[in-house]
């Protein structure tokens, strides 16, 4: 780990600070294409948008522009060290935008007093781009901003802490429950972690068809229960009729547990008092909260998923994030609406059970893969994944009235080449 | 003008919208790439940076990252016509950072309710960049909005239509009066206009050396004087004591007349008018207040400048604001202040009376260009400007104790390849 530390501060400090760049695009050697460029030429799609607003997808790079926004309240799992602190990581998702989707993303760290003064700050700049990626922001102000900024603006706002990882997660967890034989309705499930994307991972498999009587959430006090008096909105919607308190009385019979707390928090006897053929999404990052060699030599009827890319079934949001913009940015979507969202997860779901390519399975230095225990959710250098999220997202965002373009002629696309 | 109209809006939307992209500048073809630009290894500079502020010069994009922000109510000379219409402006702006100076530009058009709501949204967001440049904001407003977040931040606030022309014409303006046989501190001044430009660029010129009793500033009512009770506090700067009223009492004798108002407001009557050996700087664009061909067979001992790129010695910001960003970003200024820039004054001023290279005559199809009358202000593909401004505003920054580095050592600066 020490070699990587130094390696990714190296990364990002040479030859010159920082992953992004700004990129002209057009001509700029001679008088001429700077007169178009700029002054006087630049007053003519000035006017354009003047009269009519649509225009700025025509004439400006709004359509393909997503910010990437964050308040550095919760900064990956380091906590909240201040706005200018997560400039590394959002440049990151910018660089992850791009590489993945021809998505150009621009950073900005919001420096605010208050949650409103974030909305406000938001709000304010928001038509600058085609999208707002929000980002690393704590729970539970992150959801008051999601939804006040979703309301004022009239470009797709999503909360990738939130629904990015609740995607890629309900994508997985459909596909090992069906490997392990169980319904997603009648599937009990611990969820350890009540912050934002514990909250949105429950929500999106509550959509998926699991009941909310199922779902045991716990916070640092224990199971969320309807007796208890110290609840915020948010985890309220998880409060169940129960009597179970603690994490041990939860996970007795337990077909699921997803972790989004901390390392080390589900015990090998805790794995053994869950029901036979149990799923654990140990998502706490770099540290899951049951190392997998551990889960399995406790048991060997588990699946298991993590946020780490060096075990098998990593829950990573760049299966999602990118596609979804792209599919939203691509049909001019209003917003990212729950349909939009599901659309996401059945294609990854879908994705993970076709046959893998030779260049994915290259790029992995794998000899073959195959829909099993041990691959449940898509690699990330698929290549497929543009073409599948990007075109089911559109889709819904067409199908369910969101959508202000038709379905794209150039989908589906093979590669960022493709990007219009 | 009508050919022009068209190549602009074509150069804007093919072959994709905008003039702008999303570069990345570290490899991201392995999943090792990736662990470094991303999670995990994107924690490691995020716990630097939050150990020392300054280290976000040193691993992210902070310090060659200017934003280019507008509201959009005075676009050009087009007017308020909102924020979003000034995107195609601002995307421009970052276009020429990048083209003259390597400078990554952002645009951010904001949408505030008023001076008090952009201030607030552009300071908490300006821990971004590593310099605002502000564009295209109405007077007064203007003046508040920038002594506010000059106040505010710590990083460059430099708005370009009140400094950037001031430089250019303060340049200009003291070769021509060389040329002329006259002293800044005798010249009698007539500036027609009483905007943002225009206070700036008189305000420059008495820091150069010219008297503000010298000085007659008219705006739509007329003289600037003592006795009117309508001033703001930024035209009242310039209230002299005087019983001129009208643009014929002020110019009738005057050594130079500066334009920054309309077409065709300087008449070839108030021309002749003028002193022996007048300097007309006729900056409305397109239309400048009287047309050099008319000037010129009016009185042949005119020298003329103009915002135009068709005739000789235009007034183009282009020669200032890239490289004045360039030197103080390279000395990580904290401010750009009225030291840096005279020396950008001086440096355009002084570079004019040096010997053309071949490569700039080329540019522009000319045979010779050497100092004199239709030749007093550099041209814009000059790529001597990068290294003497950039030079001589650092040099100016580290002189003046507003710089946080030492003088450059990569310095002069032969072309944006150089650029660290």
């Amino acid at each position: 780990m020490s070699d990587l530390k130094q390696a990714a501060l190296d990364y990002h400090e040479f030859p010159r600070p920082g992953k992004l760049a700004t990129e002209v695009t057009k001509p700029t050697a001679t008088a001429r294409d700077l007169a178009l460029a700029y002054s006087p030429g630049v007053a003519e799609p000035v006017r354009e948008i003047a009269k009519d607003a649509e225009n700025a997808y025509r004439y400006t790079g709004k359509g393909n522009l997503v910010a990437v926004i964050s308040d550095g309240t919760a900064i990956l799992g380091l906590g909240n060290l201040g706005p200018l602190a997560s400039k590394p990581v959002m440049e990151g998702k910018c660089l992850l935008f791009k590489r993945f989707a021809g998505i150009d993303g621009v950073d900005i760290e919001v420096n605010a007093e208050s949650p409103q003064a974030f909305i406000d700050t938001v709000a304010r700049i928001a038509d600058t781009w085609g999208g707002i990626n929000l980002e690393d922001i704590k729970a539970p102000e992150c959801f008051e901003i999601e939804r006040a900024l979703i309301e004022k603006c009239s470009i797709p706002v999503f909360h990738d802490d939130q629904h990015g990882t609740a995607i890629v997660t309900a994508a997985g967890m459909l596909n090992a429950l069906e490997l392990q034989g169980k319904t997603i309705a009648e599937a009990k499930i611990v969820c350890l972690g009540a912050g934002a994307a514990a909250v949105a991972c429950m929500k999106l498999l509550v959509s998926c068809g699991a009941k909310l009587e199922n779902i045991y959430m716990l916070d640092r006090k224990g199971v969320i229960h309807s007796e208890r008096d110290d609840l915020n909105q948010y985890k309220a919607m998880f409060a169940t009729v129960t009597d179970k308190r603690t994490m041990d009385d939860a996970i007795a019979g337990a077909d699921v547990f997803v972790g989004l707390s901390g390392p080390d928090l589900l015990s090998p006897a805790q794995l053994k008092a869950m029901a036979p053929n149990p799923i654990v999404f140990a998502c706490s990052n770099p540290d899951p909260e049951i190392k997998p060699e551990l889960a399995h030599s406790v048991r060997d009827d588990v699946i298991m998923a993590t946020g780490r890319s060096d075990y098998p079934n990593q829950v990573n949001n760049v299966l999602g994030f990118p596609f979804i913009f792209r599919g939203a940015l691509d049909v001019r979507a209003t917003r990212i609406n729950e349909e939009m969202k599901l659309a996401a997860v059945n294609a990854l779901k879908d994705l993970a059970r076709e046959e893998v390519p030779q260049d994915v399975l290259a790029a992995y230095g794998l000899q073959s893969l195959s829909f099993g225990k041990e691959y449940i959710i898509p690699k990330p250098m698929d290549s497929r994944l543009l073409g599948v999220v990007a075109g089911a997202v559109a889709k819904a965002a067409v199908d369910t009235g969101v959508a202000r373009l038709p379905f794209p002629e150039n989908y589906p696309l093979n590669s960022v080449a493709d990007v219009k």
